[in-house]
């Protein structure tokens, strides 16, 4: 039997990677795509990219039957266009933020609006497979992680989890332009971009929050300060999270490597390296590479994790989690080697 | 049946995307795999983006039977490392440029040297299956195209075979960096090559004789005088030839619309598009984009193709080839949306 | 004495190009800039780069008196707006498109609209000093000659001049994105052009008839065919024009160095280099590198011209436009290395 | 009086930047220049960026009197090379790593080798002017800073200095290619670095201590601890350094504000920003730009600094010094705006 899927709002930038990444998924294929402002339009002529799809059509709503959606709608939109499939008793993945923050409170004070639906947040889990796999299998709704959290929080995981690290985490994330979505101009102009690193946001990104909140999870006690600082360079995709956070104990490096070997030992797509990984060894998979190293002079654990933002960081984690949700193998449809160089 | 595929250097740019493609190949698989540096390590662990293929070893020579063998290899290099497999009936695909140029004269005057086995060249066909896919499919040694003459060729054919277009032909070609291969320091640094174009080898690249040849196949009479100046662009992937030729008769938009469409009507990853197209939609995929515009004001007759120089250009181009000798489907393993953004 | 000069439209590109080259010239400053969205901001604020200024004011219109008026305004908006400065005899350079053709008829056809000011054309000197260094310096009204022509015509003019080469000329040239102006939006937002090369307005950019009548100029007879096709590169800076034009004699590539060198042998910027040349090699810089090679093979000449287009392209020309006109030495402020890498 | 200047190896970045600037300084001018490889070539032939220096030859030793000496050899070569014109009494400004380090333990330590000339140490005077102008103008022998430490000390300074943090200080530094050197190919391929970050010598880059030791001077007590991590991104030129380090009292935003634009008041090219500077405003200025954050929620302060590697971050902060030593104004020759876009 072969699954099939809905897409609202196709035409962004993790919307159109689902559609590239699912064309080859054994088990599901696209049945209904959405997009506002491209509705009528065929994908394979709007998007020449996803020529495969010749002439699929955009509609304004999802139509016909469907076993699964995905939501790639902005913030706050999202969950207005999810909660009928919700109510519905349909299995829904949510890639923006607003199922990710389980506290309607802090949906408020860090989206500065009011939940649209809060009395779903109960019901959503948090779609990383490497800390809830058996949650994810069971789940109707699922709030796909953001980007820079994916990325913060396996780098972070396994030495929260093992007690390793004190509470003051400081996780400083370079990111490609991408995650800004597409047209997005202005300030995102390729002249502009170019040759540029800048910070932005700083200590007041929404996923500051959300990445306190999955590693208050791995342990007993208060939820960690996190001080999140991110960065745009000058690439299409990848997401680089180093992260910082002072040792609990003395510990050495040997150590290290084994609780994370242990964690990460059943993954299916995340990997732990011995040296310093580079974002583009994951570009267009669905693979991250975490490496924890220890400074020991200054009893500090640095952790890092590399991902595509566009992948692990969105549209192939969707994917991922649709495969448990549906009861298909983990990877189906995501075996793929990274496109290097 | 899964056909068993042996790669003469796998550790180039050519081969190491040969590989990322046929991971996911449905009637192929890598068996062995060469790489003078890098004999004795694991594939997986030298190249982290194929980490798919874990402790596969990279071994010296090709070991274990093979139903058909890639050469990867430097010019000159290849043909002797291909020669045993032909000499012995295997089926054999030569990435380098060894088997392209039919006459070993020319051979002589473009490489600066003699060719290692002139008699093979009878039995070599070209690769380009837009031109010559029956003669592929009967092949035993398959010359896979250059791929600047790829691109270019697949510009031209359509006009050159309808007999639109005279015998002065210019190819003006833009390359990404990928092209010139893994490791190529110096002049090939990051801060030298990056926010800079340049061309190289005016009317001296050997890909000059290779196109001409090709259009030449393509109609009566001798073989257009064509001039070709590559260059560099600071890109990784992507070859974007613009070619010009002076109409040989007054034409219509809408009739070179008519030919082209008819030319490719049959074509597997050939698409004929009717805006300028850009490379990025092309990227990681098999895809090549012509478009042909006539200028009528000049008399000018401006074709473009565009593909990724490292799929269409050389890996997927070799699949390609591949499945046709094997009798396998023609897009086998290369049914792929391009990576986009 | 200093002269003062007055920017219209400091905020684009070229505006704020002109401004940063001026603040270390030793005989002219400028004392009024205006920006129709940011008037009232302080440029030194609005761009950081321009720190320099500090809190300079941005104005609506050119307040106070000024020696010469340099508009970057877009086409049409800046004949306009240039119109009552140069009625009332001051000394106007155009960097928009406006007083370059001659011909209102073709101002016409490849603008789409009939020209604001068309008595004015006569006296608009067109502002290459490589070709018009006397007229320049009598000129009251220059018009800078756009980018892509910059680079085409330095590179063709010795041929053309001398005869060299016939009448079907191909002008195949790549930009970098900043030629698409600041705050490019949309289709120049950096995911987009990253990674990518494109052509656009293929014979149908209005560059086209610029080449056309400037190298017309050079000889006896009608303007040469000219078929222009612009392509956008991942680079901000640097234009690279390769144009190929039939030999209309056997020449040798001896008699083609002589010929081109003697035609720059008094050029203040542009200069005759052996090898292919590098755009970055003029970045940030006002010069230009003319390479012109023969293929004798095929009778083609092949010329290339390289320059950075926000500087010999728009600002730096107009500078040193502007020191002819004043009288003040022509390499005036612009007497600097490229910034490489 | 012009001072004459003498560059040793002139042919890497950070000597040719150096070449670069010094074109158009007002109070010196080169006279001798070295390169190892291409002693005996034209300064402007072997670099055509810097053709404004025609055929000014490369030398293998400095030859003819100088006033200042410039060292741009790599780390213990340039001590070997600096050491005979110290003890002439020559002024002498090192911009490799080898008189930075006051401890020769700590260079032994971190370099992995003796220090060539150790006794030379104590007159060495750390050449950031924003610390320590008045001893650099008596200097005779200034150790230039570090691309990293320059960026990371400004940005850190005044928080240090004013006790507002505590000891355990995070460096997470990004920097473009250029950084690496001329030539340097392999892992510093374009194709293997595009669309790439990575982070390398986590905790163990040499830079480590300088910038330790340097911040350490600016209070009482021992030297903080700092973690310093340097990651490559895709860009030629730039530094960014984001700074964390938990604050030692509650501060509030304005007070963070009111101390650093105290310390920066009469700093000639640092400069405070209000918002999140951009690495791309400083491009081939001496401008650093320093923007400080306090996080509230988390009592972190996060300082940020940037500037262009090769100009602040070396050649430019070299001039900077020399002006100082040679009683020259602190701009001279240094009075520009960034290249922008």
């Amino acid at each position: 039997m072969t699954y099939r899927v809905g897409i609202i709002n196709v035409t962004g930038f993790a919307g159109m990677e689902a559609a590239r990444l699912l064309w080859n998924h054994p088990g599901a294929r696209i049945t209904a795509i959405t997009g506002r402002s491209l509705a009528g339009q065929k994908l394979g002529e709007a998007f020449p990219h996803l020529a495969v799809y010749g002439d699929f059509l955009i509609t304004a709503e999802i139509e016909g039957d469907v076993d699964i959606v995905f939501s790639a709608l902005p913030t706050a939109a999202s969950a207005v266009a999810c909660e009928p499939f919700i109510r519905a008793g349909l299995k829904v993945i949510d890639i923006a933020a607003d199922f990710r923050l389980k506290d309607p409170a802090a949906f408020r004070e860090w989206f500065g609006q009011e939940h649209p639906a809060p009395d779903l947040l109960d019901q959503a889990v948090y779609g990383l497979p490497e800390l809830n796999r058996e949650a994810i299998s069971r789940a109707s709704l699922v709030a796909n992680p953001g980007c820079y959290p994916a990325a913060a929080i396996l780098a972070l995981a396994p030495a929260v989890a093992a007690g390793l690290v004190g509470d003051q985490i400081i996780v400083d994330a370079k990111s490609g332009i991408s995650g800004a979505g597409r047209g997005s101009g202005g300030s995102f102009g390729y002249s502009e971009v170019n040759e540029d690193v800048s910070s932005y946001k700083i200590g007041r990104h929404n996923h500051q929050p959300e990445i306190a909140q999955e590693l208050g999870g791995l342990r007993e006690g208060p939820a960690p300060k996190v001080t999140f600082v991110p960065h745009l360079v000058p690439m299409t995709r990848g997401i680089h999270a180093t992260c910082y956070a002072p040792l609990a104990r003395p510990v050495t490096q040997a150590e290290v490597d084994e609780i994370y070997g242990e964690f990460f030992r059943d993954a299916a797509f995340t990997r732990v390296v011995k040296t310093p990984p580079h974002t583009k060894h994951t570009l267009g998979s669905n693979r991250c590479l975490v490496h924890a190293a220890v400074d020991e002079r200054n009893g500090v654990l640095v952790a890092i994790g590399v991902l595509d933002n566009l992948v692990k960081g969105a549209a192939g984690q969707a994917i991922e989690n649709m495969n448990l949700m549906l009861g298909l193998p983990q990877k189906a449809g995501l075996d793929l080697a990274a496109v290097y160089p």
